[in-house]
C-alpha cells in the first residue's frame, strides 16, 4: 500500500551513502592523499555489490531447495535467471579493476601506512559470498586468515553462511530428485549393449560407447569414469548420483525438459570463471601495486591470492564432467516413454 | 599521524553502507519485488561513482584554474592522469547498464508504482557533474525538470556548481594563456605566404594552406574556418584566441612540451564520448524498460532522453576542430626559436 | 571421413589471411602512413565477424522457416543460442571500436586521400544483415548509397538478401502460428469480464484491465492498443495476430512452453540494441576522426550516420509491446486446460 | 602518388579474406558441424589481429633502437602512443574469449577429432609476439612444442624473431643510456646521507632511505634491493644501471622529461597484464571445452596453458620494481642543475 510520495535522495539514503567516506589522509595531522577517496569509494562500491550478488544467491538457494521444484512452475526459470544476473554483475566487477589500476604505486603508497592493518581480507561479504556458493571451510586456503582478521560479529556471519546450505548443496539434492533412471518401465526395452549387471543398464551401455571414443593416450579416463559415476569414489561434494543426473542433462540438452537444467548447471560454470578471472586480475593488480612486499592485512599478498586462486573453484565437479561427453552422434537413443516425459505437452 | 589500527568494516563505514536498501515493496502491505533491492543497489552504486567524479573533475578545474600553471611541474600531468581515471570510471557505469538490463519490463512494473513520483532526473549529482564539466544551464534540454522536480537544497547544489568555474571554463583560460603567438621575436623570420595584413602570419599561411586542401565539396568549411579562427563570431564557450591555440596543439603534438596538452584535449573529447554513450545505453534501456509511457518521473521518458542526447556535448567546440586539420607534410614549418621553447632543455 | 593430417596454417588458410593487407601509402612513390596497416587489418577483422554474422542469422532463420516446428525438437533451443552467439559476437565488435579510436584524426589524414573513393558504405555484407535480420529497402536511409557506391555484383548480393525471406519475416509467421487462442475448447468457461463481442474473450478482458491500469497522461495509449491489438492497423511487419501472440509470450512467459519464445524476443530486442549501440559509437568516432567534413564516400559523414541511427531499428514493434504490458497480479488467469497445453507432460 | 579508383572490396582484397572458409565437416562424408565455421572465424580473427601486434611492436623496437632517440623527437611518444594500441588490441583479444564460448563442449565435440593434430600451439605468430617482446627461449614452458609440432618455415619464423632484438633489450639499452647519474657535475653538491664509498651518492642516500621505511617484516627486501640495485646479481635481462633507471623513472615521473618515459614502462606492464589476463582466461575456457582431456595437438591441454601462464611474464624484472618505491615526501630532492635538464625550456 502506497500513500505518500517517495524522493529519489530519500530513497536511496543518499545521506548515508554519500556521507560515508572519511579518508584517513584527510584528517587533521595527516598529509591529504588524492586517491584514498577513490580507495574508499571502489570499495564501497563493491561492498555494495556484494550485498547484492549475496541477496540473489540466497534467493537461488531459497527456490531450489523446495522439495517440490516443479518443472511447471517458474521456479527454475527464476533461478536461472538470477544466477545470470549474479553472471553480469561479476563482469562489472571484474571490469572495475580497472578503475582501481589507475592508481599507482606510488600514489598508493602516499596513504597506505594509514590503512593498517585494515585489509581486504577482512570482506566477510566475500567470504559469506563464497560460502553460499559452495566452498567448504575445509577447502579454504588460509583458513586461519579470517579467524584471526576479523571481529567476532563478521566471524559468527561467515560462520553462519558455512552452516546453511549452500547452491552447491540444493544443487545436488534437486539432481540427485532427477527421476529418469528410476523408473524401471522406461528401460525394460533398452539396449544393454555390455550387460553389465550391477549397473543400471543405461550408464552400461554409456560406459562402453565412451570407452570406445578414448584415444589410446586417454585410456587412463576410464579409471576415473568408473570412480566417479559407478562407485562415487571420488569425494567431493555432488554424489554419484548427482553426477550422472548432471551428465546425462549436459548429454540430452536438446530435449525441452532439460533445457533450463542445462543453463543452470552453465550458469555455475560461468560465476566460477567469473569469480576466478576476478581473482586473477586482482592478484595482479595488487602485484603491481605492492610488489613482493607484505599486504596491510600482514599476508604475502600475492603468494596468497595466488593460492586462494587454485583452491576456490567452486563447481570444479561438474566442470570435470566435460571430460565424459561423446559425441551426439553416439549417444544412446533414449526409450520412447522416457522422452515423452522430456517433452511438452502439446 | 596515525595512532589507532583501522578496521575494514569501520573505515569504510560499511554499517551505513549496507544498511541503507528498504526497498517500498518490502514494506508492509506490499508484495515484495525481488528486483527492487537490485534497483536500491545499481542507482546507489551509480551515486557512489558520481560523488567520485565530481571529486576528480573538481581537483582538476582546481588545479588547471591556477594562473601558475608551469609546464615544469606535474600540475597538467596530475590534471591528464584524473581526467584518464573519469574516462575510466565512465566505461564502467555505461557496462553497469548491463546489469540493470537483466531487470525484465514485467518484473520493472512489479514495484513501479511504487516509486512514484523519484525519478532518475532527480539525480542532482549528474546534474552538478554536467555542470562543473561545462554544461550551461541555458543550453540544458528540460531546464525546467530540476526546477520542478528538485527540492530547494539539490536545486541548489546545482545552481553553486554552474555558478562556479567548470572545466571548459578554465580549459579556455589555459588555451588562451599559450603564450606561442605572443612573441613577436619568434615570427619576425617567418615566411608569410598570404600576407594578409591582418591576421597573425602563422594563421594567415595555415588559413591558405587550409584552403588548398579542400576538395570541391568541402568549400564553404572555408567560411567556418574564418568564423571560428580569424574572426571568433562562432560563439560558444572558446575564444577564437583558444580555439586556435587548440589547433595548434593538435597540428604540433609531436613536440614535446605539446604532448601533455594533447592528451588533456583528447580526454576532453573522451569524456563527452563515454557521456554520451552512457546517455545513449541508459535511454535504449528506459525504452526497453517502459515502452513509450511516461517516466516515473512524469517526463515523456525516452524523448527526454533523446533530446538531451543531442543538446548535452559539452566539448563540441573541440571536437569541431578536427574539421580544419591539414596533412602533417604540409604543415607551415616553425621557427627555430619556438622549436627551442617546445622542447627540453637536454 | 577424415584421411589426413590437419595442419593449423593450411586449415585456417593463413596464406590468404596474413597476405592480403597491402596498404596504398606502402606503394611506391607515396609516403608510408604507419596507421594504414591498422585500417586495414580492422576493417578486414569487421568484415570477417560480418560473414559469422550473416551464418548464424542465416541458419536462424533456416530453421523458423520450418513449418513443423516444434518445441518438442531443440529447434527453438538452436535459434536462441544462434543469436545469443550473433549477441555476443556483437558486442565484441562494438568493443573494437576503441580500436580505431586509437587513430588521431593527424594520422587518419596521412593516408585517407588515397582511399577515395573507398568507405564504409561499401561493405555490402553488413548491409546484407541488415536485410536479413528485416531491414526493408524502403525503410533504409539514404537508399540510393548502395546503388550509387556499390558494383554490380554487390548490388545483387544485398537484393538478393533484401528479396528472401527475412528474420523478422520468419518470425511474424511463427508467432502467427502460435495455437492458444484458436483452440475454443480451452475458452469456453473463460470469464470474459467486458464481453466484447468482436474480439476474443480474453483480449477483451485484457484490454479493460490494461486501460485501467492507465494513469491519467497515459490515457492516448488505449487508441494505441486498439490499433496494434484489435483493428491491426499500425502498419509494420508484424501482424496483429502475431503481435498478440508476441504479448501473450512477455505477459506468461512463466509458463514452460513459453520461456524459450521469450528468450527468442529477447534476443532480437538485444540485437537491435547491440547494432544501435555499434552505429551510435561508429558515428561519434567518424565525427571525431573527420569533422564536419565530406566522408571518404562523398557522404556527409556523420549526418547519413545519424539519420541512419534512427530509422534502422530494425525490431520496434516487439519493442513497442513493453508499452501494453500489466502487472502480474492483474494478469487473467489462463483456462486449465490451455495451462496443461504450457506445461511438460511429466 | 595516387591515379586509379580504390574500390573498398578491393582494396580490403575481400575475395580473399571471405573466401578462406572450409570447414573439415562441411566436406563430403562428413556430418555438417555448425560452429567448426566459427572456430575458423574467430581464430583467423586473432591472427589477422596477431599480425597488427606484430606490426606495432617491431615498429616500437625499431623505433627504440635508434641509437639516437631524443626525448625531443615525437620517437618517444610514437613508442608510447603505439603501445598503448598494442594494449588496447590485446583487451578485446580478451573480450573475444566470450565468443569462443558460446561453443557448448558437446558442439566442439561434433568436429574436434577431424581437426587433429592441428592445435593452437601452432600459432606461430603469438609465439613470434612473445619472442618479440622478449621471451627468450630458455624461458618457455614447453619449448620442444614449436620443434615438434610446427613445420620448418613456421620454427624458422620463430627463431629469427627470437634472434633479432627484442622489446625488452632495445628498453634495457634505452635505460642504460639515461645520462642523469654519469653527470658529475650535478652530484657534487649533493648530500649523500650514508656515505658510502662505492656506490653513487644518490643511490647511497636512497638505499637508506629505503631501509628506513621497511616493517619489520618485510628486512629481508633488502637483500633483494642490494642484490638488484647495487650488486646487480639478480640475473634477467637488465642491466642493474637499466633497473636503477627505471625506479628513477618511477620516482620522478612528475618531472616533464620523465612522464613519457614513465608511460612507456606503465605500457609494459599493461601489456604483460594483458597477455597474462588472455592466457587465464584462455586457459578456462580449454578446461571448460574439453575437460581434463589431451589438447587436439596432443599436450594436456589446461597442465602446458597453466605452466606457460606462470613462466611468461615478460617484464617482471620491471613489475618487481615496485617493491622498491618509497613515500614521495621521502625522497631524495634533486639537484637544481640536473632538475634543470629534466624540464622545459620555456
Amino acid at each position: 500500500m502506497k500513500n505518500t510520495n517517495v524522493y529519489y535522495q530519500d530513497y536511496l539514503q543518499l545521506n548515508n551513502i554519500l556521507n560515508s567516506q572519511h579518508p584517513e589522509s584527510f584528517k587533521e595531522g595527516n598529509e591529504k592523499a588524492h586517491d584514498e577517496m577513490l580507495f574508499i569509494v571502489i570499495h564501497q562500491a563493491y561492498e555494495l555489490w556484494f550485498k547484492q550478488l549475496l541477496f540473489e544467491v540466497s534467493s537461488a538457494i531459497e527456490v531450489m531447495s523446495q522439495q517440490s521444484i516443479n518443472d511447471n512452475t517458474p521456479q527454475l526459470q527464476t533461478v536461472v535467471h538470477r544466477l545470470n544476473r549474479v553472471v553480469t554483475i561479476l563482469k562489472v566487477l571484474v571490469h572495475q579493476i580497472d578503475i582501481m589500476e589507475t592508481m599507482t604505486p606510488m600514489d598508493f603508497l602516499e596513504f597506505r601506512d594509514l590503512l593498517r592493518p585494515a585489509s581486504g581480507f577482512q570482506s566477510w561479504q566475500f567470504k559469506a559470498l563464497e560460502a553460499r556458493l559452495g566452498l567448504e571451510y575445509a577447502e579454504r586456503y588460509g583458513k586461519e586468515y579470517y579467524t584471526s582478521q576479523l571481529k567476532q560479529p563478521e566471524i559468527d556471519i561467515i560462520k553462519t553462511a558455512e552452516s546453511e546450505k549452500s547452491l552447491l548443496h540444493v544443487v545436488n539434492k534437486w539432481l540427485e530428485r532427477m527421476p529418469y533412471f528410476d523408473n524401471i518401465d522406461h528401460w525394460k526395452d533398452f539396449a544393454n549393449e555390455s550387460n553389465e549387471a550391477n549397473i543400471h543398464p543405461y550408464w552400461s551401455t554409456y560406459r562402453m560407447r565412451y570407452s570406445n571414443s578414448l584415444a589410446e593416450a586417454e585410456r587412463n579416463n576410464m579409471n576415473a569414469f568408473d570412480k566417479i559415476f559407478i562407485e562415487g569414489k571420488e569425494g567431493g561434494q555432488l554424489s554419484a548420483k548427482a553426477r550422472r543426473a548432471a551428465l546425462f542433462i549436459m548429454l540430452y540438452r536438446g530435449y525441452p525438459i532439460l533445457h533450463l537444467p542445462f543453463e543452470l548447471l552453465n550458469n555455475l560454470l560461468e560465476i566460477d570463471e567469473q569469480m576466478s578471472t576476478w581473482r586473477y586480475r586482482h592478484m595482479n593488480m595488487v602485484h603491481r601495486m605492492i610488489g613482493t612486499r607484505i599486504g596491510t592485512g600482514g599476508s604475502t599478498g600475492k603468494d596468497y591470492l595466488k593460492a586462494a586462486l587454485d583452491k576456490h573453484y567452486i563447481f570444479k565437479e561438474i566442470a570435470q564432467l566435460t571430460s565424459f561427453l561423446i559425441e551426439r552422434s553416439k549417444l544412446p537413443a533414449l526409450p520412447a516413454s522416457l522422452i515423452q516425459h522430456l517433452s511438452f505437452n502439446m
